[in-house]
């Protein structure tokens, strides 16, 4: 058995893992942190978790977590760092689901305006895309949730380079806030309600610029999130203006091919967020207009958007099939 | 034109009698008063009040709002008590929307665990049962939201002192809860959810005990309240156990009877929270089984639960029609 | 008093419609027609109206509603140009607020694929930018709902001729898709979802096509509409790409200077739906980012997007003040 | 392998017996019917199931079903009268989801004024209560959602004969009312609502009565059900008044005692909907008041409410254990 632990259990993300890693076949949950949950059992925290673990949290302490064989790092942005270097120094492969190591030193800098004191070189853990690396990585930087479903969605077509602009307008649920409350979050805030926020100037901007414009230097990208009410999911239509005549079809032979032996990427006719709900998979919708494609995806935010590509990108690093422990259907309805 | 003040401007029943008393052709609010807005602009704290009012925010000082003729105090349960007594010693009438002046002062002390140290006389406004010492009440304390649903589904039946039991499961929207943002309306944690909460001890039950033993006293009252997924409205089950044998279309004559000339109690064959949405309508219905029968309430809670039973007693209490500016049919769907 | 008719009075528009003549003073409901409904009362279709009307429901008919002033159709699509010419031919005013009289005959054959048998001259009734035709017009086509949050979102920009490109991302509660029951509207399969569907042919785009090519002939198009998990409103984010190096706060000027006068348009830092629920409002947010501007338009379908500017419409084919009847306060929360 | 049949493949619990049966080890689904999607691939009407099976629906032909080691019939109810009996006379074990074998002859006819033309007996499969004798049935009857978490919530109280009344106010999400769209399900028609319906006359209370019966012969039960807007969970409330004296730790002790070595029973602070969504739990609070005990039970009532106890069921006929292929966490947030 594959030893895991998890610094920052009591989060949305964290509990994530821990509901994913119950399932998982290979491997033994051996440590949960939690600084201010510290002593209590995990279902005090997680009482939908009752029945599956009997391990109390434990303090972020790096020489009980180097025991580990792989650790996640499930703690928020900013705060991953404190934790990352040290380990990457000890045996354990690291798995850091903060946006701490997503970013090239430059544009991290660039894109939190100040000076990145941890920096060490990761992987980004957009598994259909990086694989082989990710094969070989200790350190892997799973990708944010916007970006995961902004990528995949447009990805095919900047290989071909054949995109002058693409906007990606993206929705999601309320999870992907975190389990603190907030303004943002107070439900008669979010009741019948799509909110937009941070308009033109959200950070996961620059993860899809990072990674689109390794396929299509030229590449224009646009980003709107917004949240609407429910608690999981994001939903991303991409608006792409292409270079070119492709009909339909083509379209979809494009997205087949680039996506061919992706066990998580299925083609849908008209995907829904309920039909990808508590799995990993990635949904993808297709449609041609006479002025632009659109292209839309489905994700789970907590699972391909966080936790399960984690599990997913560990798998590969372990050298299991991609698919294990994350093998099951979504929820609908 | 009324002078109205409203001490306590930003919460959710503040806003609410912003809006209403927009409408009221007989009142001009001159005073809105918050400690921690002051000096702002209404609409910046309620951005759909933009147009309506121009005033600003100030500090809650007695002399100002004395200077009115009738103030609401919307402030939270126990700060009531801070302004009410002072305001009561000048001319104005005084409408208090908090919990402070609801119960008589053994009540409260028994309910709250404490002495009262600034309790003075009021009247209880559920307005279709009081209205005639409403009309001559220099102070009025405005029911809770849940006991305004469940007296009016109760009180006909009680006051024939034919009533066994009754149990009153009641759902109320995530408004109630306040503006402020806590882990209880935490929109994940709403989400496809019914909470209940103080589910055998809520305060509010000594209302619903107080008023409802003025009609029989040997009724026995059980109360459970839980929130569900929406903004507003109060849906109240009154499961009532009955002495004796009437039958459904004896019971609805007996309520038409009880509520005749009430304006605001509509009955419908089957309620519906957005049948009363943002409106002081309280919707009834009347259903007959072979072991009790069930009466079902629906107010909005915002609504007759709270700023529109204050107006609606505003106007009793100054001599005009009380539906004069209530008088607007619900937001449906 | 200004007598009014409606045909259509049983579905969601027609029901709107009769909750908000309810408050217009100068406006008396004199007819209602339904088919399916007549000769019951208005209440028994819409328990929320209780106390507002003792009418009865009708049979369409054009020698009765012939007696009005003025006659509002809210039939589906392709129903009301059969009473449309015929009304046209008699005294009364109408306004339409199916599709059947929005477009040119030219692209209402384009768009629907099949011969207008009842055509006649109509004006487009958005109310801001037709107010002179509207005030002398006989026949108003009141506008769909996704056009009028689009083109009030994009037209003073278009007017400068300075849009090189605009996506519509569109979100609409469900009240949209009508009162009659289909797996769209099925609720699990709304539930945590976000919708798209007709993703790149819907025919609203002839609307927005129409009336924005007035302003900027060689403007770019795209639209994309959704339904969201709620009841009302429609969020609707232009995405607009300039000609020009305008700042933010140039466009807010352009905005504001375009809409000098406009009382039902509202500028906001941050648009929510639940800031217009309910109300005839139009609120905007501006945002400038590096690639492009984003228009936000916030609107209630039923209200501005329907039934609420067909009244607007009629104030002012009647010459009235456009916000009689309509100048009450959204319903927040 | 076992080898499992599905009559009924189309609706909400043939889709989640397909979703379960997917996980679980031991079993292999070999046919699924549906006259109207015959010869269709699952997953063109289950999308979500897209990847797990290749199977296409067939007739519902006893011939072809007959093969199986077990068939779970998931039609409407008074269409598995159609084959049960059928089957019944074959080797194959038969789990009813629908409510044609719940009831003894008699209450079946009092319940659905008609006669039962093709009455075989059944073990009533509320399996913590029944598990022995479901070990050797041939035919199970999968109770109804409502009854399983009421029945659950008061069974060991009933069990000490100390219940004098029991008022059971239920909650459930929009599935429970099935795939088909009506008026019921239309989504404004729920949006912001809690809807009773049969107030006091639901069928599923005469499988409350006569399970709980069986315990007490003289308790007194009464029933309401509502829904909410969601899609998934049954939160039952149980206002419980008891014969004598017992604290709240007693009545826990009681519980504990009750359903010692039941897996599926969790006793939780507070439950909520959301921590046992999507899983075959059952999550019980126990609450005391001065005049009553609360008990609340939460299922998933298309888990533990139907599909997954069948799988239980199914578990326990063949000798599994009861928790093969349903021991996963359940989905929150």
């Amino acid at each position: 058995m594959i030893k895991a632990g998890i610094i920052g259990g009591t989060g949305y993300t964290g509990g994530e893992l821990l509901r994913l890693l119950a399932l998982h076949p290979e491997i033994e949950v051996t440590a949960v942190s939690s600084r201010k949950e510290k002593g209590k059992k995990i279902h005090t925290v997680h009482p939908h978790l009752r029945r599956f673990y009997d391990l109390e949290f434990v303090e972020p302490k790096v020489d009980v977590f180097s025991e580990c064989d792989v650790v996640f790092t499930a703690v928020p942005h900013g705060e991953a760092m404190r934790y990352v270097p040290e380990l990457c120094r000890t045996d354990v492969k690291v798995i850091d689901l903060s946006a701490d190591y997503r970013l090239s030193r430059e544009k991290y800098e660039e894109a939190y305006g100040k000076e990145h004191r941890a920096y060490v070189e990761a992987v980004y853990g957009l598994t259909e895309l990086h694989k082989r690396e990710i094969r070989k990585a200790k350190l892997v930087a799973n990708p944010g949730c916007y970006p995961t479903g902004a990528i995949l969605a447009a990805a095919p077509l900047a290989e071909l380079e054949i995109v002058e602009r693409v906007v990606f307008d993206s929705k999601s649920g309320m999870s992907g806030a975190g389990a603190a409350p907030t303004e943002f979050t107070h439900y008669p805030n979010l009741h019948e309600a799509i909110v937009p926020y941070r308009v033109t100037n959200h950070r996961h901007y620059y993860e899809m610029e990072q990674e689109l414009k390794k396929f299509q230097y030229d590449i224009r990208i646009s980003f709107t999130p917004q949240v609407f009410p429910g608690s999981r999911g994001i939903l991303t239509n991409a608006h792409v203006f292409l270079r070119g005549e492709l009909e339909e079809n083509e379209l979809k032979e494009i997205y087949e091919k680039f996506y061919e032996g992706c066990y998580f990427i299925r083609f849908q006719e008209n995907v829904r967020l309920s039909y990808v709900r508590g799995s990993n998979f990635v949904d993808i919708s297709i449609y041609r207009g006479d002025d632009r494609a659109v292209i839309i995806s489905a994700i789970d935010n907590l699972v391909k958007g966080a936790s399960g590509q984690a599990v997913q990108n560990m798998n590969v690093m372990f050298g299991l099939d991609e698919k294990t422990g994350l093998d099951f259907p979504p929820l609908f309805p």
